[in-house]
């Protein structure tokens, strides 16, 4: 049982309120010997911190992490890796609004009926601030991979579909996923995007997004049958970030709708090189990595935290409305690319290491 | 870690390949003082055995339970349940064709790349043969449930899309779901999907499917936030059924497209009873059950071994050709309904029971 | 959480009650490729078995096991390894009495009010009966630690002390244990032992005993620091065999005794050659295993049945007494030999390729 | 697997080196709405810091803990408790000496050898240092036992054997034990343990300690058969403090010389009251506590830090001696008596909360 733990090998743990003093996580089960600076975490977290365009929060989060154990002279000594972030920015806003009434679409109702209480300062607990400390924790996974199995490894992700706007995934550029706002892969879509999200902006709404996130250089044999398989505990990951509501791998849902020779990936083997025509799968079959390109994607819903008026209840049982002032992202889902990213890392750091001690 | 075991408080190990003599599963924490008969598995079963209908394969499995430990008097003693069902209709083919060669779709490259060795007759392992050690697991789950929350608990799937066609999600109607061979809800789609599958089959392809299954009658605060999320768990439960590519929770990835006003469910409440207006979180806020229904759909692939000749390589590397001859389902998808009403029962309880420690 | 399942990589769970069809067990995490025959394993349980002499119980306990899946081809797969041993000579004897009445030193009330039902039939799932399994997994990580590690590496467990008389720990010899029907490691004691122990059998009562278990031929740098010490994983494996109630690593409770000079194993190079002059450690330093022997002890309580008529309660909160008649070993010690043995075999298992996840 | 967790259900890990920034751990699984001070924590801790008395270090360490999360308003709200200790007094200091030279009865050696790195200042991870975070998850566990089972609800712990010098056990008197240096329960005793004590001290050597540890006020029924059993699980607990080698549940080690009728504790009742006649089982039977005072004892070895030379090898290979100066404790049991205490609170919290989970 593990409620604030991921991992079976490569274990982090997280804690913190989005306004209690701080956020961390406690990273176990880290390889020693591994050289990790604090600006090898940092650079990760600042692709994820708000307030760096106009379409997400505008609220200033430092995310200025700092290593507390777990690091000697600049490596990891296979002790745990403790991080911290102190929190600032904490408006002292009215939280009067959301410290009786459930904000539709979060997860105030559920907390407080299950626990009897609960931090309502920004969503507390529940608050997506929580991911920093993931993303903190997969920038070491990154590293480890990085070191173990050499610089052809590489996780990234996009953002490819933007509410009702896809992009066209053959025109995926890894270069051109920085250079933008959005996250987005498809250079030709950019300006449309960002016309679209404007408006919703504007509208006082919100709307919800597609992660794909893709990870290369892999072994084949990372998984295991049955329970441990890779894109089970890749599917558990990506379910546990904030706002999640489904995932993919390869042709995921899609795959329905496909015939057995559209679907089943034909291979080919050239001298030592095995190559697969296609890629439905998504990299992965019977929870095993082929060596292929993993290939997830994620929908993440529309932000719940929208200044447009909806009907709810407060606590004591009253019907009423609210519309959510602050400082919200649009769309979350553009910062769930880092998060989604260092979850499959921290996944196949895990998976790499119980590959070790199954078949080493 | 746990390659072979689901669950943290009710967990279920199961065993066995398809062509062994056996196979089976261990249910640990099951609570005591609960009546269980073998019928009461066996009934379960009944429902994923093939050979039941033209759209199903034709193997003859009796799937006989037998009930080994855990039973005293009729009646659970808290000690762990064993399971066997002893395998039938093994026929002595000839396995020289999946000994050598790789199915495209099937894990027979990655099971032989990780391990180095595999028992291939028949998938082994990796056969869906394993999922009726699910269903019996499921099973006692259910009854458990039934038990502790009462009568108006229930768990029930359907197929929603065969293939390409879809159903009437709004005319789901329990009670045809048995009536057809499809576990199919709509009962005006049930002719043209028979129509579909037997060209399908004529064609010696196969096609995919979705499933939904429901659950009813639960109390708001199962789950718990973070890493033990009811839908991060619901989504490695379903991800880990053989061929399943794809996991929503109610909306799923077609939230990606909604607003946020779209998106969240309003709630009422009149009198004591608490009202949402809609269900897109398919009852689940913050990783942790709302008291509306949980509504879970995942995606299963086209059957991978096919009559149609496929491009493939052999274990020396020589590249080569498969075509699959024998019993198999046209669409897999019909008979994973069960499965996926075993898992979800399974995963329910397991929080169930969790929710009693984190909150009595 | 893990009622029934021991180990974290290398995990067995075992099921079954003393007088139901059958007991097992579900070896999970074995390394592929390991030959293993049913004789390897049959021939670990027939040290356990009793009815070998006339210091055992006198039941006759076939004990034959049955392997059900993976293996193939006589070899290991990766899949779990399901085992059988179904149970016989389970005598229509009168059960009423240890039905209602709660044998002292036994189980029988601590089951009954935690669960408030169980199998009583000779002690159902409380019955050291359960051990059998234990030996079974323990056969499989022997072999596979003997393919891992080598000839060099061995397990071997002794009585050092029957009731009030002890052995001469120096006169060690491994060939002499397997000669006598104590586990004896010193010839010289034996005569003084089977007198003893007749003596105790005739006046109706019983005795406990220590057993010693040491580990050869082990690398250094099995275990990790804080909540995965070797020391603490085999203290958890002592202590959870039936009727044990105290474990000691190297010098073990006499350690307090000593002063640090004493104490601490002074360490010397000859060559590449690393010794220790003494062993108080019990071959683990900080929790990691330092290459020297391990060492382990731990006492079994006398057995709880006995003829000799003792004071307790029946279920309905009567005063009684029972005098428990039956086929019952005068020192259930003798037989906890093969099961220590079988115990540290599996936590080195699971700690030899823990540390190939941590640290290669 | 949890290389820094302990526990099931109730969690705690812990990270930090001795002389890192600050140590800490994050406590999971807590209970909401417990009222939690950082007061209950401090002065948990303040029972075991250093520097109270010349029985031990004297080094100065505050050990002021902060409270980083999962407190609302005075109150637990089910997220996760960190807590933080900020290191000081850490001496500029020249580590030169067991930078290079393997302290003998200390894990430099091990660790070294293991992990290829280490952090060696005051014995970095593996630093005693760590159990004030035992010390204070336990505070928490011990706030919420006491919630949930009432104020009969107590651990308590005291040293009962000293070196080579026992106290009388059946003069242990609660309120003795905090009067004196030593947590002795004995009265009687104390001057000559002063005198033994001083003279260890002078000769620059250190003695070893027995720690008693008991638990009154628990409901029959904690633990479970077989693998969580609840003397195996506070086996597991003790042996995880460092410089622990023994761990006897009642007359533990103690059994083996007992017969069958000295040994099983006769029951009695009396109207409700059960009663049994004696407690060689120390609470616990089939691994499930019968609502006796648990009774749990450990050896702790002598400090291995002594001003004594011994011979030793350095990291190079060399043949070498050392002597250890420094602010050690003469021994090192003495402030182990805190560190039992928190330890079994946790155990008896994670199992009340399992029994939860099991049996409601």
């Amino acid at each position: 049982m593990s409620f604030n733990t991921f991992g079976k090998i490569f274990r982090f743990t997280t804690w913190g309120e989005s306004h209690g003093p701080a956020i961390g996580c406690i990273v176990d089960g880290c390889p020693p010997n591994i050289n990790i600076k604090e600006q090898d975490i940092q650079s990760e977290l600042n692709k994820r911190k708000p307030g760096q365009s106009k379409f997400t929060s505008q609220r200033k989060e430092d995310d200025k992490v700092q290593i507390l154990s777990g690091i000697f002279e600049g490596k990891t000594t296979g002790t745990p890796i403790s991080l911290i972030i102190y929190n600032k920015d904490m408006r002292s806003r009215d939280y009067e609004t959301i410290k009786n009434k459930f904000r539709p679409g979060h997860a105030d109702f559920t907390y407080l009926k299950k626990y009897g209480i609960r931090d309502y300062r920004g969503g507390g607990r529940q608050s997506a601030r929580e991911t920093a400390s993931r993303v903190a924790a997969g920038a070491i996974a990154k590293k480890v991979l990085e070191n173990k199995i050499g610089k052809k490894f590489k996780v990234i992700g996009a953002v490819t579909q933007l509410g009702i706007l896809g992009c066209d995934i053959k025109k995926w550029n890894d270069k051109e996923i920085r250079k933008n706002s959005f996250f987005c892969p498809d250079k030709s879509i950019v300006k449309l995007w960002k016309k679209y999200l404007l408006s919703i902006r504007k509208s006082g709404s919100s709307c919800g997004a597609i992660i794909q996130v893709r990870a290369r250089g892999l072994p084949i044999g990372l998984g295991a049958p049955i329970y441990s398989k890779l894109d089970m505990d890749i599917a558990s990951a990506m379910m546990s970030i904030n706002a999640v509501k489904g995932v993919n791998i390869g042709s995921g849902m899609n795959s329905a709708q496909l015939t057995g020779e559209q679907n089943s990936d034909e291979i080919s083997q050239k001298g030592k090189k095995i190559k697969f025509n296609s890629n439905n799968a998504g990299g992965i079959l019977g929870g095993i990595s082929t060596g292929q390109e993993i290939i997830v994607s994620f929908a993440v819903k529309p932000t719940s935290s929208i200044l447009k008026s909806r009907k709810t209840i407060d606590k004591f049982g009253k019907n009423t409305s609210i519309s959510v002032k602050g400082r919200h992202d649009p769309c979350v889902g553009i910062r769930a690319v880092p998060v989604g990213e260092a979850m499959l890392n921290c996944v196949l750091l895990d998976h790499y290491l119980m590959n070790k001690a199954q078949c080493s």
